[in-house]
């Protein structure tokens, strides 16, 4: 449906099995109001915006007062109710590091919002392989993983060796100097001598959440 | 197992559910050969040696009359009989054009290696979106979708737009110039403004298959 | 002509069919004023300053009352009356997403500016490509056709491929990550697989609306 | 048309206005004989091969004598009479170098198959900006100008500073050290201080003819 | 001589010809005061600071009152006599666009302190070639030319295939976009297709003043 | 020493407590035999060619038959009789994959040329992390450690955790597509998130060699 | 030790020798308050923080008055007790500038934090080398070497030529234009044509620091 | 003049004090001796060709007997007397090592040619500082220096600092790995810390002879 600046995409759950979720980023508060105006009049619940600020997130309020919940953390908020979880299984979402949290709370609420469990464990980077080691069973018990790291992003390589389930990788811009903005950790993932370990692009927890989901769910099943 | 150059790996498929595979670039046939007796010794049944040339190919099938057979448009060498395809459902294959086809062949045999059925629609690139769009059939029906493509490989962003399955993009060096060697594709893939998608190495088509077979079944059932 | 800092280039129109246009960034108001000077002394009309800030043209507006329009979104003030319209047909202007629009009202603006008749269809972008689809009507119309993308840039792939006119593609600087501030678009559309595409600068607006606009007229023709 | 290993793309010429062209580079020479029977058998006619070396513009020339015409500077071999031209005007290709002669020609050929009248002037690279301007009669009089320049490419910016009609602008490979393959002139190009200047690909002297003629030509009238 | 931070290089002007000149970004107003006072000690006259912002000039010229000179524009502040032209010619200084000057003016007060007549003609890109041909009498007369050019950076080729004097080239980061902060720029001016020209840092008008100063001065004859 | 085309440094082992060594990369035999006969007048013992192919080897025994020693996985000759272990301790070279072992011979056989026990611990690489770990012992026993990878290079990183000695890190080029030749590796062991890493360049196994010699030996020690 | 945001490994000193240190940037002052109260609970001592802003480190000295010592230019604080210099020599920290320094502080406050003798000679670059060479004493006499340097990061290569030591180099972002944020040192020093060097990340101080230390003390003697 | 590929600059020595020189690679013998005949028709002497492979001396030697002499090392041929050294001074090429020097011959042959008198210092790397300073009066007595090196390219620096002659700096694809074909000498040479040295292309001796001879040279002086 057009609105001005927008061609509000109505007929993507249909198409895709997921509903049109509005990035937040480069849009203004009035203009991010007017497609989830034009959602909630098509229906549509729940509701999710990604990539907010605080700022925006507390004027937005204004205007959905009790129904919209902001996770300042994951920078995302949500209009009308959570989807129950109806995977296959659970998602385990795993850090390098406590810096990488941000970009993984985007992929686990992200993951939540669109019907999945989801298991977090952080700060288990690959210099202490023990702390990754004695979450052995989380690895084990996971139907999706997803790796968020940055610097030299070598998490994913090492779980993806240590389990049965595809990893999606997501590499972050955590780092300084020669780590250029995340790109040391995307070649890295990209190279994994594991098996089994596919990229999304530097900081897209909510491209990470978002797959996790479509293959924790059968796509022509009903009710998925 | 240690055979002087190599430490074979014979439990990762206890760890990972999929049996050590032999990467046939810079190994001499001698070297393949003994590692390939050692995963016989051992049991393992298929055995699988991926970028093979034809010329190794060749020497190779001496040493193992009647068992190897070799895919040359793919690259791959397999000793002891496929496994029967029993994932979820079907793995979809495409390509931009025809030159993605090594690459898309690769991927699609590993996951008939697998345990997958695979359908491939080859040539279906943007420039002629019709070709695609009159596909949807395939695409509403499969569990996961490979997208081969080089040059700006925008099969990959289109399809997902298209489709309830992740898909696994895979970048070719397809192209010249200013394709850096598959840089374009693989830049363009992670930027995908279509969610559902994810990436491999560039001309990975092995890795693709890989964890569209991961993908493809559940990892903690039995039988899978 | 020479004023201290500005070698004011008064022959620019009898030799490119086009008059001299001012680019705003890096200059002060006062130098902005005096080269408008210059240009209003030789009797040009319209003037058009490109990449002007709210703030720049607010105080320019101050010497140049009643005459000076400025287009917020396109960052462009017009000093003098709009040329009419006489080019052979129309351009198209499209858009992936919302947060290309800005670049492309530069596009646009500047084509009206240069006398084109303009029709502006924004956020068609391929995730949705039934969105673009059903403006197949426009894009058969156009004479040219002015595709304005960032993250992966495949618009302008896809639009070649449906269209008898030259697509001048404009690659921006929209995305995050692997985007790297606009890289991925274009080196996604120097790759286009569809042939009839070529490529200004990074969020060069003003350049597309300018070559769209040679191509609307005939060089030699008179009153062109 | 679907013919094994490609999809040959029979309605190109309705919706793009012009026909499926096949590209050599990468084809065996069955391969390229299949696609030219299926355009045979539709009625295409001429029939276009680009990047074709000379081994393979022999063997091919058995399959089709007398009507393969092959030109070796340009890589290109043509099947069926060439088109009159009927554009609006003449498309001016200029080179820097000699080195930049084998990129033109096959420019230079392409707009020629697509029914344009061409005019070649080689050798007036900017380090002998007289060799240049001695030539502005022709720069006057070119409906478009296509600029093939390796090195600095800077052959691009000053022709447009001189002309009217658009400058589709070729960078090439030629050069060495910190051309990097062509990515000099190509940033070059892209960053043209005088406006009317739009890229192609590094050495996609095809790509710069074909979109030369779809600018000498109306899309949308009749016979053409 | 040590002073804490600094180990200030008292006998540069014996080994070099040039004496120490301190760079101003980085550094501290005390520091920058402390390393004058140990060259004023040393009897260094005149003492140069470059890269000074406006405030620290402020600041400095408190404790160096009616001695020190600031130039905003070249971001540089002398302290003693300027020395007399003693050189072999003239030092041409030339712009490509308006935006370059900061760089150039850099470039030419850096040559007039160390004792060189300097010329500036600013704004003559090659876009307009023809500003630049006017000044041919300016070229035929200097004895090494300092070209200073952004975006394409195209005026050091052109230049250099119209003198007989060398060309110092530097790049600027005017720009935007494919500009790459210069490095469009840079590649173009190393890979001249004239002869004659040698490169410095992005941006370092101090550089190409220096290097132009050696080149009009006989380093090993009385007085220079 | 001069002669001719090279400048022996003669005093070097003074200086820097390693005798001269011969890069064979780019040299003609007759080139290596002459400066090795100078390095034979001047008394020094071994002597030590890298980077010397199986066919150069050949030719240069002939002239220093019973002498030479050749060393093909490695790539290195040796003139002389090795020197004895007396270093602190013993130097631990780990490998990620087969294909890394010819860097690793060249820094294993480079350390025990100058003096050092050498443990080789090949195809240990983190997606088999346990391959790793049951060599903790002879971790814990090492002074220094080489750790050579390819791919995503994440070896450095994994077993600097694991140990208390130095690491000196080669990434290889080992890998395709998006590993760029071994930058991918490089930029890996640059941003390990363990502490403890220093990188030597790719594929440098030799300076890897020497770096932890120079680790192993107390440089103004008696007899070091 | 898990607590909620981090999993502090408090094994790290038996594992690698040296105990768990705090990296400041991109934590909040709550943050590192509650890992500080880990390690102290956990009997740590000294427990040092890095990349600490002083305005973080003074909220910080709020919590651990009389304890907490901080050093603005390494932007260092530690809490607790120095560690007496307990290595087998001394560590010399070299800078080439004065905007250097604060890189070599956090290396050489690194080493003597974690009980290293440490020598430091500031501000004596290749262009003056005759600085370097006047403290060739204390090179002769270094354990390790830390070579600190931007722009063009030669002094890692002269010192190294003129030392038995190992040299670990440190480039850093000291530059503007084509040093790329510390690339061109970075490059410069992986590609030394002096052996003996090794390279950590660029701006990497405590890296450095850390790695000169293992070098500096036997991994497995008593107290060590 | 034109004679089909190339429009031969006969004016070039009027404008820029040098005559036109046949750059040989990519031409073929027939199209050079062609070039060759309009120059000796047009009466220049000496005539020059640079890069060219000793296969085709051999040819052309054979149409210009006597009269042609060719350079191995330096891959430059000329056809006529030498130009009697006429400069102000002496031209200093300096290398790094044995390798820079077909690239350091290719500068001093060039100079030589165009009427310099060349002193060559090879092999003086800085990795033994001593071996180039011992050369001290060689660098005093220099009107202009060619400093030639690969890999991290220092000595420019390093010499710069020791000389009142502007140095000419040719970065080298000497070096491998994180060299990136010469990248990491051009880096460093871009960004040396000493004043007065300017840069030509990677392996470019050719430009940075005529560069030295043009500063040897007073351009407007008679008989210069």
């Amino acid at each position: 449906m057009k609105i001005g600046y927008a061609d509000v995409d109505l007929e993507r759950e249909k198409r895709t099995g997921v509903p049109e979720v509005i990035y937040g980023e480069g849009k203004t508060v009035p203009e991010i109001e007017g497609i989830i105006k034009v959602l909630l009049d098509a229906g549509q619940s729940p509701i999710m915006v990604t990539r907010l600020s605080e700022e925006k997130a507390e004027k937005l309020s204004k205007s959905f007062t009790d129904e919209l919940k902001y996770y300042p953390e994951a920078g995302i908020a949500v209009l009308g109710a959570m989807r129950e979880p109806d995977g296959d299984g659970t998602i385990l979402v795993l850090t390098g590091g406590t810096s990488d949290i941000p970009v993984a709370e985007e992929a686990a609420l992200t993951a939540e919002i669109l019907g999945n469990r989801v298991k977090r464990v952080y700060d288990v980077g690959v210099a202490g392989i023990h702390r990754l080691l004695k979450h052995q069973a989380d690895i084990d018990e996971a139907r999706v993983i997803i790796a968020v790291a940055g610097m030299e992003g070598a998490l994913a390589s090492v779980v993806a060796g240590l389990s049965k389930a595809p990893v999606i990788a997501v590499p972050t811009s955590v780092g300084y100097g020669a780590s250029f903005h995340g790109l040391s950790a995307l070649l890295s993932m990209l190279n994994s001598c594991a098996s089994g370990v596919s990229v999304v692009n530097i900081d897209n927890g909510f491209g990470a959440g978002f797959q996790a989901s479509l293959i924790n769910h059968h796509p022509y099943k009903e009710g998925q």
